[in-house]
């Protein structure tokens, strides 16, 4: 079948990603709002766009009540989630189904298996995709995690099974503290995430955060669109995107591409989906999760294979076969992203709300904005504070670098404190022109530390 | 040599275009501005800008005293012409060298060469590219002309040799006229050109205009990096150029790519170049006219072929043998250039000058945007009306239009008008989508006739 409309059930510029390729392949978009978003770009590029609720995600942008009587009252034919809210709760994917309308991502099933971290391991470690050093499964009793600790060997991390994006993790040196924090770590997850099961995994230094795209059809036919390397983290949260990764070799990569495309057939995957893979020195990978949606930095993905994600999971969604073969798919040079957050990086990465007075995004061959910002556009302190993606496409990863302090010593946004100070010393710093970074790259490096002035010649009209 | 500072000697968009490739190259930009232009994007990103003269180009980007003297002061190794203004003017090239920079173009011979027409179409038979069927050089007397229209038949059309740009061109159908007109046509080109020189051609019809981007070095070598096609004309200024041609077959590529090979040698060009031909509807191509410059529509070649055409024009002029291989480049996708203009195009395409009050260009997937407008500008009128070119590239032809229709339907200017609106039919129109079009397209269809409303959803704050 062919969707007619599509509601976007997310804000901000993954749903002005989603509405722009909807209108160019002719299908109506219906965006939803909070009552704080009335203004957003999202809104005014959508065919139709409707308020669901108060300003607080869960009153609104969570409000599955809502979301569905706007999809219903409209006619779609289907959702799109977007990231993040409700992207990966398969209660909203199976309510979507049973409401006779499609979800763009895979089945509830598949969501069910990869959100729970000890399920989606022990399906990963049956498809032999090569995992992490651990307990296989929840630890059952302290006598079980001393002996997994013992014959991995320490330093040893502690993993919440319902946790996720850094969150419920605790590190343990040796048997003392892993006895104490195996206890506290159980706590803290029975009450974060009302589920108290914990695993364990060798901790591994040097790695780097290496994920594989893959897209796969409804009738069992899956493909891998290569790696994207996000190893420049704080916190956790990813800040600096590239594909392909600088250490990656062919023979690897295609490893890699083979393991995350069992991976998903494994669990009978359909639409975009990532695995999350941690990349050691010493070229052995291991799989860390899997996430059931379309990411953040799915841009650096198109723009060295030139295929377009968010068409090809519409596509998947209506029953096609996938439009992309495995043979046909080549890298076509480097691409990085940063992540644009209105926050001050200076002073902790302190969130910078407020009216942007002036903006002008920087332009020219190779340069994609995928934003939702403009002149004038009020940026709310309720949501996150990523404003724009600043995507760069060179035929080399030195003018892909060279190309992005360009495009970012251009960017002129006026009126809040922004991340583009933070990104121009990062693109500077040596070794992350070497690609010399490890997942701790920003603990162990001050990339804020002073540096020279940056490059004269930026606007600031 | 390696530059250190590059001074570019013109204004808007072109100017831009050419200091953000001379930041990612580590390259110092020096630009230069008119008493209009003081406000202007090229003079913002610059690293050094400095004021030439008064609002008229003839006493300031015309102005080659004040040019040179602000090379010197700063210390420029390179000018870069951009296009129009001393793009073409061999004096200046050969000043530029005489002072000891670079001129980042051709030798000032080849510019010659191809700039009297007469002389290039007898350089290009020589070379063995096909040249319109017409007398052999200037026609001496008026019994030459009738013998020559007599052998080749009417209409015929009569070009000042000094002419270009479509200005010193009539069309005789018949004896009678043609001895009329080739007086007219003398008188004229005398007054405008200050050479009464004229040769005659077969006016050919059903013709598309095809060009072909070269690419040479200093040391021999020649590259040429496919076509364009630019037959959506009004009064032979372009407006749309796309690239691949969508009449184009990989035999006649081939043929027409050699011969703009064997043209650039025959001339020893060295830089960037396009080779201007008319396609007829039988396969045949004609050399029009060669221009020893870059282009305005340049950025379609380099979204298909992912080469950095002004970066290789800088590489090429420090000495350096040509980075690319022909055996190296290939065809990814289609692109396509409407060139955004300050005019009422339902009111004749009158120039539409003014401040810019909202600005907010498209972005996503696929688009490029090369403009020197930003919130707030104010065009000009004493200067060309074209305030951005929109590039898009997509996986395929219908792809690319799709996506040019989506953003230009999201490209948000207030205050003045812009030919968007014109764009968007045109975009829509069932010749264009086919493909069938030739450099009469406009003349004989009224794009600008009234449709169904635009596209909903498009951004107006």
């Amino acid at each position: 079948m062919k969707f007619h409309k599509i509601l976007i059930a997310n804000r901000g510029e993954i749903a002005v990603r989603i509405i722009r390729t909807c209108r160019e392949l002719g299908i109506q978009s219906v965006a939803v709002y909070s009552e704080a978003d009335r203004d957003s770009l999202h809104v005014r590029l959508a065919d139709e766009a409707y308020c669901i609720g108060p300003t607080l995600s869960k009153d609104s942008y969570l409000n599955l009540t809502n979301l569905m009587s706007v999809a219903t009252l409209t006619g779609c034919d289907a959702i799109h989630p977007g990231y993040g809210f409700l992207a990966e709760n398969a209660d909203f994917a199976e309510i979507v189904e049973s409401c006779n309308m499609s979800f763009i991502g895979p089945s509830p099933q598949a969501i069910s298996k990869m959100g729970d971290k000890s399920v989606a391991k022990r399906t990963m470690k049956d498809a032999d995709v090569p995992v992490i050093p651990g307990s296989d499964g929840l630890v059952e009793d302290m006598d079980e995690a001393l002996r997994i600790a013992r014959s991995i060997g320490y330093p040893i991390i502690i993993k919440a099974t319902a946790g996720g994006g850094g969150k419920g993790i605790r590190i343990a040196e040796d048997e003392e503290s892993l006895i104490q924090q195996i206890t506290t770590a159980q706590q803290e997850a029975q009450k974060a995430f009302g589920n108290a099961g914990v695993y364990l995994e060798k901790y591994l230094t040097g790695m780097k955060h290496v994920e594989i795209q893959i897209m796969a059809d409804k009738h069992g036919n899956a493909v891998h669109l290569f790696e994207r390397d996000c190893s420049v983290q704080r916190r956790r949260q990813k800040l600096v995107e590239e594909a392909p990764c600088p250490i990656m070799t062919p023979g690897l990569r295609e490893r890699m591409g083979q393991a995350a495309v069992r991976a998903a057939k494994a669990v009978d995957y359909s639409g975009a989906g990532t695995l999350e893979f941690l990349l050691g020195p010493d070229g052995n990978f291991y799989f860390m999760e899997m996430n059931t949606r379309i990411q953040v930095e799915h841009p650096v993905t198109e723009m060295i294979t030139g295929v377009d994600l968010i068409k090809e999971m519409i596509s998947v969604a209506e029953g096609n076969p996938l439009s992309i073969k495995q043979e046909d798919l080549v890298i076509d040079g480097w691409a990085i992203e940063c992540r644009i957050n209105a926050e001050d990086a200076e002073r902790g990465f302190m969130p910078s709300p407020g009216q942007i007075q002036f903006y002008l995004p920087p332009g020219g061959l190779g340069v994609r904005i995928d934003s939702s910002a403009y002149p004038g556009y009020v940026i709310s302190p309720h949501y996150d504070s990523m404003i724009a993606k600043l995507i760069v496409w060179g035929a080399t990863r030195e003018e892909a670098i060279a190309r992005m302090k360009r495009a970012l010593s251009e960017f002129a946004i006026d009126g809040i404190k922004t991340t583009i100070p933070f990104h121009l010393k990062l693109l500077n710093h040596p070794l992350f022109v070497k690609g010399d970074f490890d997942i701790k790259f920003l603990e162990e490096h001050d990339v804020n530390a002073p540096q020279a002035p940056a490059a004269s010649g930026s606007i600031d009209i």
